[in-house]
């Protein structure tokens, strides 16, 4: 970690990729200085989520070069500015998918910041209100305000909090926004990074919680992590033996589903939430949502103050992700198995290693 | 009227088609005898909705004939069962599109008979509980049971309020459902039959109406039936205008939509309901729902209970259809009209006339 004394500017080290599809490599990046409001993390964990890929392999297009990944955070601060008020150096914190929004709009007044009217700023892949490039988690230190981080509680380790910070926002916040609590039957598609944690989450709610999944591959884990059902959604049966038996399904998926066979299994007045989509379009028929007053809708991510109630709600419930720690240097053949769904549940980096 | 007074079926007039797609002629219909909690209704009106037309020419297959149409029903009661409580000789009632359902799943219990879990028994183009096909309002007289008939109070006339029956309770469900009222602004989209009901009832709720409607033909209708907004959806410029700003869009046609674009017309949080639908799957990217956590939802007509809600309040608001009166003769002229969007805004048939 050098500081520049003149800007003011902190170079770090950090894993990127360097253009669009390349292997991320250690390179440095510059941090801003720490401003009235910011603090400096010293980044202990970082996990790997499906979108790190996705993005810096341009997936989405527009990608920012060098890009470094992450937005699954936890560590440590080292250092607040004068006007900080929240932590003090010390502090375990976390930073999640946005590191700074519009903060007037509507949605960012009513603590929605992840829908904030301007857009949010994402914490990499993005350009912070000075119009310079932001770096995510793979690397040793970021700069953020304390406003967009959140304290992670003493009961949680840190580095299967790190998860949380995305997968676990993802899916607690349309969990809690459509309910799911006791006497409530979720289901939730897909047991990967984010499924596993929404399984975990809509369990300790009270919910009586289903995963649907292509196979039973995986059932014997998602009975542990709180499932008490598991259905092969590769069998037709699954969807004569379950229909219109859900309030709520989650959809942790970016595959195009058969979205009418699974509007059938919601009871009247029933949501299907999607997390995950595919960037194509799907086909629905109308009355798969007009008989039964059904609901289909979405969500992304969770708003600031929501991500501070998941962390605390997990810490209760002692919920933390299911991880694999890799070092920095094996990040690339992660990737890999990230895209072979090859993780049971989360890669987590030992950010010490960058 | 014929009473058989051996087996007690009463003999009807009736307009019916005898057979798919063929014209609506005069005949005659049995109606079963005034049971235990039954009322005989003298049909005083009955209103044209456009799926009588879809039905009458078979539309979605499997159609009873000869058919007798017609779920928009207003007369008075001259019979009633023994066990009747609601209802007595003299009353002014009306029936909408179901006359009977299970009576004992989740929803029928919850009042939510629109969707029980057997299927409701529509009012026509039906098989009752003993097996037998239900004719519907384009008929003298009708048997209904008294849990299936509801009281038109006395400040609605019975020719306005006949549409209600389908058109008001299928508007008035959806924006009670999802809140509209003040300080929410709502979008309807179509001025037909079912639109034109729901311009007016948003507007007597308190929420700020807008119409969206191909063109600006019925601009002036619109802003005196309660809109305080009107724009043309044929206008590209009408969606950049109106970017995330509703809470609520109500949409009232049959016409694939393309739903993208009016999904970005809701603020966050928002839901499109869709009470008029296509046959044919539609198109629709999942990012449309979950930037914003917004809903696409649907919402079938209503329960009984809410029916009788729904006629109570439009009493007090002094709303009833805009109504185009005719007489039994000129049913099939008057399809050919509805067809052709030729109706400001439903045809309500003189059942004196049949």
């Amino acid at each position: 970690m050098l500081v520049d004394m003149t800007e003011q500017i902190t170079t770090v080290s950090a894993y990127a990729a360097p253009a669009p599809g390349a292997p991320l490599e250690r390179t440095t990046v510059p941090r801003r200085a720490v401003g009235e409001s910011d603090v400096m993390i010293d980044i202990k964990y970082a996990g790997i989520c499906h979108s790190d890929i996705h993005q810096a392999r341009d997936g989405w297009g527009e990608g920012i070069y060098p890009m470094v990944p992450g937005h699954e955070i936890a560590g440590v601060v080292t250092e607040v500015g004068p006007g900080v008020t929240k932590f003090s150096v010390g502090d375990r914190v976390g930073v999640g998918c946005m590191v700074d929004s519009c903060r007037e709009c509507e949605n960012c007044q009513a603590g929605l910041e992840q829908y904030c009217a301007q857009g949010n700023i994402g914490t990499y892949n993005a350009l912070d209100k000075n119009g310079e490039p932001t770096y995510g988690g793979y690397s040793s230190h970021i700069v953020v305000d304390e406003a967009f981080t959140v304290r992670i509680p003493d009961g949680l380790a840190l580095d299967v909090a790190a998860p949380l910070l995305c997968a676990g926002i993802t899916t607690y916040s349309p969990l809690a926004h459509w309910n799911a609590g006791p006497g409530k039957k979720v289901a939730v598609v897909g047991l990967g990074g984010l499924g596993h944690m929404a399984v975990k989450i809509a369990n300790a709610m009270g919910a009586e919680v289903t995963v649907l999944s292509q196979s039973l591959r995986k059932k014997d884990d998602g009975l542990k992590l709180g499932a008490e059902h598991y259905y092969a959604t590769s069998d037709d049966a699954t969807f004569e033996a379950l229909a219109s038996t859900f309030d709520l399904i989650l959809s942790t998926v970016s595959a195009p589903l058969p979205l009418d066979k699974y509007l059938g299994l919601l009871r009247t007045d029933g949501a299907f939430v999607n997390v995950g989509a595919p960037e194509e379009p799907v086909s629905l028929n109308l009355f798969s949502v007009i008989g039964g007053r059904k609901t289909l809708a979405g969500s992304n991510i969770g708003g600031i103050r929501e991500t501070q109630e998941m962390l605390d709600f997990c810490a209760v419930h002692g919920l933390g992700a299911e991880i694999e720690l890799i070092r920095a240097d094996q990040i690339n053949e992660a990737y890999e198995r990230v895209l072979a769904s090859d993780v049971r549940y989360r890669f987590v980096i030992d950010n010490a290693t960058i």
